[in-house]
């Protein structure tokens, strides 16, 4: 375990989401932590990583745990580490501890859980042999977290509730993720114009990061190929000319993301195409965490972008055509090929372990449109919220080559101006955007977006 | 995956492993590579890692692939990506590219593999998920990978006599792992005097790797409580007068790696006890060096440790009586607490996986005894074997307060001395060590191990 300090605001949290839940629900609880994943072979694994779930209720990412709740109690179920792991692993505090430490009433030994698993809900985890262990534990079978039933989808909605609106405790924490991706984010753009390759941006990007004993929330992406969305190479050469795009987030050690994206010219100056497309990403994204309020619809906000994008892009010549009617016929996503954004939590796309039951606003289910089908968000904002603005901008061959998708826009693309365009592979500008009672708070608002920004701190070498 | 470049020295060496693995066994055989495991959600995943023995034949991480060996002849198993993963992971090689790259005979879709697994033998996998598709595919029980039956375990003893002996394709890979591994160690004492925690100093050494586009082999640990042997915190704060004790090592994108550690003063100056302990255990490492020689008992270099620092600390006032008879009653592994060391291969305890069964010439076992029972190789070394020596000497309050231990080694522990050193909590200096036909040759040598050369490392901050 990471952690052994658990402060008075974070016990209270702990406390009163407890109470929350014992206000939705009136069955009792079982929610596991989860285990050290083997990467080679039993004793070197992949870094542990508590379910969120855990984590949101429990506080601590402790390993092979379990917690129960019921009316509000909070019962840890743990084993001690035994006396000949002090030697590996250090003197470990015992499970009495971890229990005052996180405010539990009572505290067993695992084997005690079995007895105290009847008609308790639960959310399967993704790690196939813990699900075992909970299908064992709850004597029944289990459906998968994306898709779970009777009391577990009882369990899952009310979670939900509780896990979108984030508490004074969470926001201590995705405060500092963003803080720390901000700092990454300049560490990346000074360490450019001395790195060989992408891996050399990422190296200062990441060290930024572990310095502050954090870790990276999901793998990060720093490739001069944008146009690939979740590209994990990062060999290719920096070269004058091109763009580098980085999407980058720390997660804490409690487990709480950041996610933030940024696109910047390697030489430390945009090429006017390069800039003018930059600009209009950025309006699309000034204008949309401009819209963020409580009451709003999230996917108006996509449309927002998809708008502006599209008259963009009918200003630059490269779409023909009137603004509404492109954004009718998914004309903008043939370049804005994914979503606006999504929630952030504990997970970098919160909850999505439960498919779209948190994303997707009951009984809304994901629109078979091209331009609208990979948006993972869909409810109006509420204060708490914690989403993410990422538009962006992306040439990706599969796309715009496909001759049934250039027969379709034949007449609502200029082919030919927009090849004047290839030094434009992909932009995406990325912020995470608090929604407050009040309207917004942007939690990454220190990281510069605007261009000549950008250019200057690339042209700061680290 | 990562890499699609596959050099003619390994395509030969992956040629040559099969016909020697055909000149071994006489059965066919299937090595599955493994999947991408989930973090958070389906989508985010830990970092693929493939098998090492599917690396070792088929030379490429690829993900949810296998191979079948038979008769020298190489098939690949591999699903071609469906063209919507294009925009989220670029154009990837296909199937028919990808076997001629690694030189295969043939290849097919993964529905086929079935079909051609009659009386197949494998290695079962440590992932639960693809080691039920192993069952499946096979259609027969499978035990753990320690501990084989019938064909399996014919297989892996094969399998260990070939990895066991590093070819050249191996040793290029060897080498660049090594080379990074050290320039990461300069960077991490380099850093340590304006780092604030040991966080910062583990930040510059991995960034030293990462930006090699190499990742880390292994949990790195970078720790002022050296006595703790796989400590993963790294909140501790840098005090003067603490000693960092830093054991890292860099992985190649292609699954070779390095292991090291160093132990370094905070301040860039050893107080006069921990010279004195850090020159002990430099006299262990220089001595168990220079006896690597093909032919030896690699135990012998372990009981040779075990003698040094015994005398060591009789020297120092700290261990009482006879040296040969101190190492008898194991009195030196109050300090020295762990093996002298292990394999290095693809894994970096090589085939751990395999539990003894690659450590160990058979019929060899675990001694039962305090002193040796840690030992990780138990093998006459031959030209080629890759080995970690490590001496170390640690004060671990869980041993050295524990009253039968006081009370068995009354008589040859001076306890009062040993206050003396309390400054010095844990030491270990690791470095790889390639078995030659000459006798040896050190991969990780460019690295200073000798105290003033280590404390002038430090001196230059970066």
């Amino acid at each position: 375990m990471k952690i052994t300090k658990v402060d008075d605001l974070l016990r209270d949290a702990l406390s009163q989401r407890r109470q929350k839940l014992a206000g939705l629900i009136d069955f009792p609880v079982i929610l596991w932590s989860g285990r050290s994943i083997p990467r080679n072979y039993p004793a070197l694994t992949f870094p542990f990583r508590a379910s969120s779930h855990f984590l949101y209720f429990a506080g601590l990412p402790l390993e092979n745990a379990a917690i129960r709740l019921e009316a509000g109690k909070l019962e840890l179920f743990l084993d001690d580490a035994p006396a000949s792991s002090t030697l590996w692993h250090g003197e470990m505090p015992k499970r009495a501890e971890i229990a005052e430490l996180i405010g539990a009433d009572a505290a067993f030994p695992m084997t005690e859980l079995k007895a105290r698993s009847t008609n308790a809900a639960t959310i399967a985890l993704q790690d196939s042999v813990t699900q075992l262990q909970q299908r064992e534990i709850l004597d029944r079978p289990l459906a998968p977290s994306k898709a779970p039933t009777g009391i577990d989808l009882e369990l899952t909605q009310a979670v939900i509730s509780l896990r979108l609106s984030h508490d004074a405790a969470s926001l201590v924490e995705l405060h500092q993720a963003a803080a720390v991706t901000v700092q990454a984010h300049k560490a990346g753009m000074a360490a450019t114009r001395n790195a060989r390759i992408e891996a050399g941006v990422r190296a200062a990007m990441e060290s930024a990061i572990v310095s502050e004993n954090m870790t990276c929330a999901y793998p990060s992406i720093v490739t001069v190929q944008g146009e690939v969305l979740h590209s994990e190479h990062y060999h290719n050469p920096l070269q004058t000319g091109d763009l580098l795009l980085a999407d980058v987030g720390a997660e804490t050690s409690m487990g709480w993301a950041a996610d933030v994206t940024r696109t910047w010219p390697v030489s430390g100056k945009f090429s006017p195409t390069q800039r003018a497309i930059y600009d209009l990403v950025l309006a699309a994204r000034d204008a949309c965490i401009n819209k963020i309020n409580p009451g709003v619809e999230y996917q108006d906000i996509h449309l927002l972008a998809a708008r502006i994008i599209a008259a963009g892009l009918v200003d630059l010549g490269i779409l023909r055509g009137h603004v509404e009617d492109l954004v009718e016929m998914d004309a903008h996503a043939l370049f804005f090929v994914h979503g606006i954004g999504h929630l952030i939590g504990l997970d970098v796309h919160d909850m999505e372990d439960l498919g779209d039951l948190a994303g997707y606003a009951a009984p809304r289910t994901r629109s078979s449109r091209f331009g609208l089908g990979f948006l993972r968000l869909n409810r109006v904002l509420s204060p708490g919220m914690l989403v993410s603005i990422e538009p962006g901008f992306y040439q990706v061959p599969a796309i715009l080559n496909n001759p049934e998708t250039r027969l379709k826009y034949k007449d609502f693309v200029n082919w030919h101006e927009l090849e004047k365009f290839a030094d434009v592979r992909g932009i995406r500008i990325e912020d995470d955007i608090l929604v407050s009672e009040r309207g917004r708070e942007v939690l990454t608002g220190k990281l510069p977006a605007k261009a000549q920004e950008i250019e200057e701190l690339v042209a700061v070498s680290a």
